[in-house]
């Protein structure tokens, strides 16, 4: 018997290879010779580096960069095979995960380590980039990120413009004359699942704001300063990112991208199928399964294990979930080829306690998930004798 | 797809009927032209007559009887095929459950009314009586329940003695010239899974008697009343129930039944296998699903799966277990036919909740077993076009 293994990570207790690592371990304790594929998987959010880098055998580079707030930070990038392609999530250079809660402000907070990132990678050589850009601080625009690039976004006396979103209001004129050439000769793939515009009710400021530390009067500020950087993109470049979908995406550094990057957006478990190479082990694949920490109707709005069970059913195969926790609605799931459904939480008990023995649960709980799905397989009882 | 549903009750939150009907919704959710029997279960304690009365359509029949303190009770017994077969659960008449915590007392506690409903059932036309003797208040050696049925016990002075386990030190003779006749021409099963003697330091009294109220001094006291209505009973019948295993089950109800009725014991769960008739439904049966509130190791020593499973492995059917919370060492149930095990709560969650909930989540669960077990019974994906 054939099985995958491709599970998310399971926030908070277990990163997907961890968690792949555990699943495994449950399948072969009762079928220990079975073929299986561990291929941890991510939405292109958090641990999206991590799971290619192993579901790939690939490299990760460290790199000193530019925090939102201007210290040093030590950020990660990968690189995978075919052709060094590049993978940074943004959130290690530019992340809310680096911030402490007082020290979150979006007009401060700036792109510049990403665009630093970028500029380590094609000074390595990379001309293929993935870019995750869940989980940012910022709301620049992408401004600090083309500043790292080369681009000079000047004002009105023709002085650079220093970093963050309040910076975006000095902001007159784009030179590009030293925008990083390499640029326009690379490939960039932004997985990205939010469809946000630029501004707007719906627009990176007004919805993402709050939550990296805006309040009402900074977001209202904001949202003029991303405005009028819109207008002068549009005037610079003819592309107008105020009500462009994607735009919006990570503080509207998804516009920057669209503006200046030679790009192309993708629901982020999509470029991690892609990438991860989920689809090259399906051919005769029995079973693959997935999980996540948690699973209900919502996931099939692009989380993981909908984008696994998409990819498998494409070949036939069932799909299995283990979840740390089921909500409601999971019977939604079942036409795009998810089977079943499992919590690894095996006795009643505290969420805190599920989070602790979380690979031990996870591990058990695979073995008696295959136990039922292969039973005739069974190397410990007389059932065959049948 | 001829599935058997054969569960315990859910200790605190589900009958074994309602148990097997949750069950039941989970696997027509999936599976509508599945062909469901339920055969609802016990071990021989608390739930045997609900539960082989549902099994077999039986009826259940209220008497006033006498409570272990001489109060009045509404005590139920069953009739069931074949042959009218008597079901007594001991504990309807003689529990512990009857009792508050305060009222427990063994010195006063009587099995009078145990006696009261066999000759109910007697002049009811019964002769084959299954005896459930779990759950007794009563540290009496069976003497309230011979009493009950006419058996004169007899102090020194030629009076009957009182009732309750210390009316046994008054004893000086027994008289069964009017003990009743019936007895001798009937069968009876005592479903009983301990192996205790009549006295000593694995005797009834010491090792029973605290947890029906008794107090170190109540203990000895307890011990030496029981040994003397030991002698007594040898004295008379030549029967030494002393070391006799089972004789010290139920506060030595066990003894009274092996010296005075024609009487067999046999493991609980075996008595309900055998007139829950669920043998008769294995043949032609793809698995039967069975459950109870905690499976452990100790499942393993006669409880309702590991009886279930030995059962169906007989016929070669594999056996999958959900239950309330699983604990170690579940892996010591697998040789006897038990493919795996699942727990009914998917989530993080309290105790308490998961009592509240047990009927959905368990109702949830068959589905998503039997979805696993059968994942080529698709009738909403597009699976089978592999």
């Amino acid at each position: 018997m054939k099985i995958i293994i491709a599970p998310d990570s399971f926030k908070g207790s277990l990163s997907a290879a961890d968690a792949a690592k555990a699943i495994e371990r449950g399948i072969k304790s009762y079928m220990p010779d079975a073929e299986t594929v561990k291929v941890p998987m991510a939405d292109g959010g958090e641990g999206t580096l991590d799971s290619l880098i192993a579901a790939t055998n690939g490299k990760k580079i460290q790199v000193t960069v530019t925090d939102p707030l201007g210290a040093p930070v030590e950020a990660m990038y990968g690189i995978i095979e075919p052709n060094a392609t590049c993978i940074i999530e943004m959130a290690s250079a530019s992340g809310l995960c680096l911030l402490t809660e007082d020290q979150r402000n979006p007009l401060l907070a700036t792109t510049y380590g990403t665009g630093e990132l970028i500029k380590h990678a094609l000074d390595a050589g990379c001309r293929n980039f993935i870019l995750a850009i869940g989980g940012s601080a910022t709301n620049d625009g992408g401004a600090g990120m083309l500043q790292a690039l080369g681009m000079k976004l000047i004002d009105t006396s023709g002085q650079s413009v220093g970093t963050g979103g309040a910076a975006l209001q000095y902001i007159s004129a784009i030179d590009d004359s030293k925008f990083d050439p390499r640029i326009a000769e690379s490939s960039f793939l932004l997985a990205c699942d939010v469809q946000n515009p630029f501004i707007g009710l719906h627009g990176a400021t007004r919805v993402y704001g709050p939550q990296k530390g805006a309040t009402l009067e900074m977001v209202e500020n904001l949202e003029s300063y991303m405005t009028a950087w819109a207008d002068i993109i549009g005037a610079k470049t003819g592309i107008k990112l105020h009500e462009m979908p994607g735009a919006g995406a990570a503080g509207g550094i998804g516009g920057a991208f669209l503006a200046f990057f030679p790009v192309e957006m993708k629901r982020g478990i999509d470029v991690v199928i892609q990438y991860s190479q989920l689809c090259d082990h399906l051919e005769g694949t029995d079973l693959v399964i997935t999980g996540e920490g948690q699973i209900d109707a919502q996931t099939a709005s692009g989380k993981t294990p909908m984008g696994v069970a998409q990819a498998a059913l494409k070949y036939g195969v069932p799909t299995i979930v283990l979840a740390g926790s089921i909500g409601n609605g999971i019977e939604q799931l079942y036409p795009y080829g998810i089977v079943s459904v499992h919590s690894i939480v095996n006795s009643p008990m505290s969420l805190q306690t599920a989070i602790e023995k979380a690979a031990e649960l996870l591990e058990q709980r695979a073995e008696q998930v295959i136990r039922t799905f292969a039973p005739k397989y069974l190397h410990n009882t007389n059932l065959e004798a049948k």
